[in-house]
């Protein structure tokens, strides 16, 4: 599972509709305990990702696998030890299923022609996060009585998002509008080619919208000149009350989390009606186990 | 469970009770481990505490929950996410308990109003400690017919202390005679208001008592001019077998841990057949399952 | 479980002959998840090491344990605690297996006389690591008919190596020939005591062995002008295919990882068929099931 690009619509949805019948099982704290029995799951977190991590972590654990956690910080890469030599470490120790975050645009990839476990990219540098965008797909799903034919506006720091170009790749295969609205500085020109219209102000690119999905500023990634300060941000790309009104009624508010609240996103709207970003997050638990069952069963997820 | 100040004896004893049934279970490796199967716990952790943290981690796996570890060092709290964002992520992961260690006073009552999970305050700034005060209460109890009726003394760092502050209120409703022994810059006069009576030397504080209840000098929380020299406060405030002679003979000796040696307590009287600090860690995990257990049944133990 | 030095034959064949079981439910993901259920397992490291932590984790977890890890960077040895009351805390949470590493030879000792709970010996200073050596041999057992009779070059940092003394006390027990390869700077003289042939040069050393385990270079360890540079080292006692060329055919090659490429053996050689690198990963957790499995039923491993 190392990106959707590509992603075939009949492959997407059962992976949605797995995912909801999990939503289900996780409410009511039924879920099938032995699918994973026996397995070993191990979350490889180059970067760290409390959010990402607990959720894959809890995902294997509800499906009954021996989850085992490692953060590179206390790893033996700090020993000198490479990549591969990591992965194929783990790989000897029978892992079935590795999780991979990493900041490297392509390392999963990379991992997952050197293992025999199913690897699942939990995020690879500026390239994909391909969970990321079947929770936010399934999230809008929920709300709509499909996917096609919505408009969904990305918003902010584009360049810098796996999380937008995932999206992009899988709304738009699912047949959806895409829009990407950001300043020139942040949305790469290449991304027209995706099939995306761009825009450069909120108030084209929210107009008449049904999803507004926002951007956590990744101040870590950028380069020197490219920091915008949190007020400026705010005032020409923050979602605000008013911004959001110019999208259709009942619009979908999204943010992959953590939020810059005052800097990407107004508290209000982050917390109104609107928002649907904790689903998101109850989402993402109910994706990962769609993920890892298909994947357990050999089922090619490319 | 955010404290244990108002709680009724009709409320503690219950939870004493059970958390006896669970010693003899923890002895045996019989615990029912059914009981919590399907349910997740999350150690939300924004002070370090491996003591704590793995007494709640054992205590919930030993009942069956899924347990995840999250401590604030590597969490998106870094990336600038409110505390209620934490929280609300994790409840909408369906966290059905989430013990919180924070170092603000009020930080876990504040969770509690927002998330659905039962939340549990594994100590929070110097305000509560509520599972140290049942697991002392409960150690103290197997060593005598009851509490009603014993004279308890707390020695040392009340200032800082959570875990006196906790135990203070615990024992006085259960009907123990409760002193405070410190330096007056380290027990502040609104203390006595807690009906406790408070003594500024060893030798008047001690005599005759049943319990002797070490703290731990919290040396990290001390502000400039407070802090004392380890052989200066230990010629004043340790305790010595020629001090912890003047308490009943048989007295007990507590302390929560970790313990400085040779500041607050000397070797010898730590390690001697009145010291019952080793029962008290294994009372914790006892106490702490259960309040899980109570916890997972609906149980309201404010 | 505290060392290897010492241990006959008899007691070291059924460890092996146990792991080898291990190895193949592993493989079919078919381990005895019962065997283990309702023990307590702790992960107590001094020193990080995700590869060997991660091992035991997975060897508690595959045979039903509930594994907790400690790493003592966030543990209250911080706060001033001492080893002895660390292993007392966690003996009280009535801990059953104690995996231990620490950087002081004798600490893994030391805390088996304190505590009621089965200690592993994961590493200790520059003393022993008795997983290692009894995966070591069962990964050469594999490839030979068995033991007896083989001559195994142990080549590198033997002074700080507490693989290399526990490899030439396990292998000598078991009746091979064991030369010991390096500078005179990293191999003590009194290895010699122990039974093994001492070569200062790869070239004489490699000739006509059947068994070639590089050891890892510990910088981390060493004194000032002990540290050779990277280059230097290499060029006298990195493995490269040359070198190898001077041992049987076949011979196998061993590392104890993580390794350092081009500094202690060439990538090639590491990755070459006569590579057992990865196998002893795989052993390595199969080796430690075994012996929490004869741990746990009461079996003396001294």
């Amino acid at each position: 599972m190392l990106g959707v690009q590509g992603m075939h619509p009949t492959r997407i949805t059962p992976i949605l509709d797995l995912a909801e019948s999990y939503t289900l099982l996780n409410r009511s704290r039924k879920t099938p305990r032995d699918l994973l029995r026996g397995r070993t799951l191990i979350n490889l977190f180059f970067e760290d990702s409390t959010r990402t991590r607990t959720s894959f972590e809890l995902a294997g654990k509800r499906l009954g696998a021996d989850v085992v956690n490692m953060s590179v910080a206390n790893s033996s890469v700090n020993k000198g030890e490479t990549l591969l030599d990591t992965a194929a470490t783990l790989n000897a120790m029978r892992t079935d299923l590795l999780v991979v975050r990493h900041s490297q645009s392509g390392a999963p990839a990379l991992l997952a022609q050197k293992v025999e476990a199913s690897v699942v990219n939990a995020g690879d540098g500026t390239h994909e996060h391909p969970t990321q965008a079947l929770l936010d797909a399934l999230t809008i799903r929920r709300h709509f009585s499909g996917l096609h034919g919505l408009t969904v506006a990305i918003c902010g720091d584009v360049s810098h998002s796996r999380v937008a170009r995932s999206n992009i790749h899988l709304l738009c295969a699912m047949g959806c509008k895409v829009r990407v609205v950001g300043p020139p500085t942040l949305v790469p020109r290449a991304i027209a080619a995706l099939g995306v219209e761009v825009y450069h102000t909120m108030e084209d690119g929210l107009r008449d919208v049904d999803v507004v999905m926002m951007l956590r500023i990744q101040r870590e990634r950028m380069k020197g000149g490219q920091v915008p300060s949190p007020r400026e941000y705010f005032r020409f790309f923050g979602l605000d009350g008013k911004r959001l009104a110019l999208a259709r009624p009942g619009a979908l508010v999204m943010h992959p989390g953590p939020m810059n609240r005052g800097v990407e996103i107004d508290s209000r709207v982050a917390d109104s009606e609107q928002s649907v970003i904790r689903e998101q997050v109850e989402m993402g638990v109910a994706v990962r186990m769609a993920v890892l069952d298909l994947l357990s069963r050999g089922e090619d997820m490319r």
